[in-house]
């Protein structure tokens, strides 16, 4: 097993990984928040225009940490530093 | 085991984990915010327009997560940068 | 063990492993919308063409999720990418 | 360990996973619905039509996620494609 | 190990597996439909006709995803297609 | 280590295992079915025949479920095809 | 490690685990089941005839499945079918 | 390390385990079961008869799981029949 | 390493396993009931006799499960009847 | 392997476990945050103005912890000292 | 590795996961107790003495089992029967 | 493996696991402190100005704890005692 | 790797395990404490002497189980019966 | 591996453990403690006083348990008996 095939390995490994249970805990959280929203929506109609608004900042929020994963897998796949280091190298021999 | 047969390997664990354990989040998630809707639903009937908007617009965030799972299952069966990249290689010698 | 083998054995456990466990989560989503409906439903039986209507939709997003892990069980027995190049690759020989 | 052995133990060992472990999910959320639904009929008996025709039509939907796993089990039992080819490629030998 | 203790020894396994855990999510199902059933008929003895239909439906539902685990188990005690191929070709031998 | 050997070794543990395992679902889940009952009991002193004959079924229900796995214990322990085969093998040498 | 000790070392193992773990759930049932009857008995006094019998019934129903666990056990130590084959292949040698 | 050893360390082993995590769901049980009785005396005095009458039967039942687990831990301590046939077959030597 | 210093290690494992995991059932346990026992004397002050009565003779009873693993412990420390075995075995060699 | 790919293999590993683990604490935060916002604004949206500002201030402190996450994993990625070293201690033999 | 060093080694490991798990238990028992004597304090101040009396008893039954833990480990530290042995042993060679 | 790697590799992990598990016990405090502080803001709008500035103070000691695990992976990365010890090693070689 | 070594790698695993993980029932007791204290200080702001004294000797009681702990750790780092006999060991050589 | 780098590399482990996971406890206690505070100040804004007090008093009780982590991580780093004893070894070579 060389060296350029162990990262790409490992970066598969951890790209899936890292999307497949990091999104975990932002969807729960959606979850709640969602709930929370329409719970608080059919107790005060009058007040939807801020609760809706404070949702969508809330879900934004949420959002980010999901996205925070996707991005540490996509840069696992396709801009992975190690892996670029490994072809340089593989080219320079 | 030469490299393309490990990386064929390891992408189709993670393919199926992502999606398997990926989904479940989202999952949960989905059926609070549906069973909530409900609930507000039975409690203010008046207020339908507005809860199954929010519902949606939440689905819809939530299930963006479990996309992001699927969408990685699928870089890695059928987009494979580092398996193509073995492709190339065994190509090239 | 040659690399067919390999996959084919991998290629079984996570079919069993995406479907087996990847339904967990839309199950018991489905059971709390379901639960959720019911009890909405004997609050204000006169909201019920909506809290159907909703309910359906829901199941409909979550049954979603656990159709996603039985695609990807389905493609990695009988679509499996690899298995088709290491197939490809052995009739080549 | 020739490669035919492997193939059927990895398939037992799933078969028996995928249906143990993946009916589950299903079995607590039929539980769930159906202790929603007797809780329902027992606020409110005039709604009993509707409460027992959402309950079928939800245990069909959380039923189904059971049948996934059960025809995944099936399959790797009796219809399984690496299997068909491992005995294809014993009788070509 | 010859092939055939090796499928021997799996099929055990998993006989008990399947059946020791899968058993284990129907049975709570079970007992939280039953609670609610009694709670129910203490509420609205009146109603006790539908409810007790509507549990055994339920019952019945949730027991086959336990019929599913013993008859998987069943199946790979006494009509397990891989060891059958296993001692059919040892008969050949 | 003889077949035989082994086999005895894995049906004692899985003999062990289902019914060590398996009957904890089931005890929990008549502790719950009971617990209901006397609480509808005491809600509800008139419907006592309904409740205790609704009890009945409920407990022959669940314990279905932990008989399945004593079953597959005492199969395992005193009617093991496999040890058979392996018996008549040992006797045929 | 001959044959007979590795048949006392598991059922050693399998008779301690069986019942260490397998009183586990009958444990907390019937505690769950006495506190029910207890909270029923202050509520209700005047039913602790019909309370007091269904109490008995359940804890029966449950202790049944601590007594499997216990049989097991027993049946591993005192009279164990493998063990006692083991025994008379020894002595037949 | 010679038989007698290895079933001398199993079987501290499973004495310390049987008891020491065997003991956990009785002593839970109890717990629950004495916390529901000191609830009950408080919202109904004049049933503290009833009430210490049916604790003491429960907590008898629970403590004879406990006593099952502290039961075989004496057994594999001071009358573990595998150490004695251990031993007979040492002096037989 | 010899028999003796395997028994010895065995030997202060599950003496510490045991005690350590074992007294932490019976201490939640206490916790519960003396829990319980101060919010039914708030209540009642007047039955704080039968109460105060009733939560030593379970605390007794609690106690005793975490008395069964300390027991053990120094039986294991102190009294182990292999490790007396075994040092006589020493002494006679 | 040399120390190169074993630093980057690591640094992989960690940038991927670091964000996806690590932003499951914060997204769960932020969802119940979130929700209890909405809740409050439903009971008393005349105080909108300060709970508005208390989520906006809660959710900045909540996202830190996240950030400290993302940040870990950029700093492992991409300025990863020990990487560095590596390579300089490459260029310089 | 000699018996001494081995012998020193799981004596250091078990006297801390003794202490250090151990009292987890104890811990969370005695702040539930702790918790409930303040709640019911606030209820009932009258009845001052008999809580914090029965706090004090009830704190004492639950610490009790914490020293348990902490007399094991100091006695696998300060007073080991098996490392006196091997030091008598040692001294005698 | 030459020492300095190890230590590298070691530290690599640490500080990722430090802080990718570390925050989110702050994180989710952070979130009930939060949460809560606006439900109580919504019950007593007029002690805003308290509980406000509790909320601060709760939260500067919750993120202090966060803060420990992101000091100490820092240290690991950038100010390890071990590896300027293997540095100075190597440069005295 | 000699005795001393590895006394004293065990010696720094266990002071820090028993540390880390050892404090967290007492923190989690406390918080639970500290809480009702001030819930009840709410509720009956007269009693507030008799509340924070029972608060105080609890807190110290709990206080003590984390004391435990650390004790135990600084024995292991600083005062280590088993390091200094391999201290002694060493200089008599 | 000298003993040198073996005592770094576990010093690394543990001080990052023992920081990571040891602040976890103190974290969510603290939470639930500010989030009691919060509740209490917002029903009884009279005892403002006496509730922050108590508060600071609980959270310095409880941040007390994190520091003995932090003080342990840090005596591991930066004042480690078992490294400079090795240290001085090292030197007296």
């Amino acid at each position: 097993m060389d060296s350029m095939t162990l990262i790409a390995l490992v970066s598969i490994v951890m790209a899936g990984l890292t999307t497949g249970f990091g999104t975990m805990g932002p969807a729960l959280a959606e979850g709640r928040a969602v709930g929370a929203a329409m719970t608080s929506l059919a107790q005060q109609p009058d007040a939807s225009a801020t609760i809706t608004r404070t949702l969508f900042v809330g879900l934004a929020m949420i959002e980010s940490t999901a996205i925070y994963c996707f991005v540490v897998s996509m840069i696992l796949l396709f801009a992975n530093p190690f892996w670029n280091t490994a072809i340089a190298q593989a080219a320079g021999q």
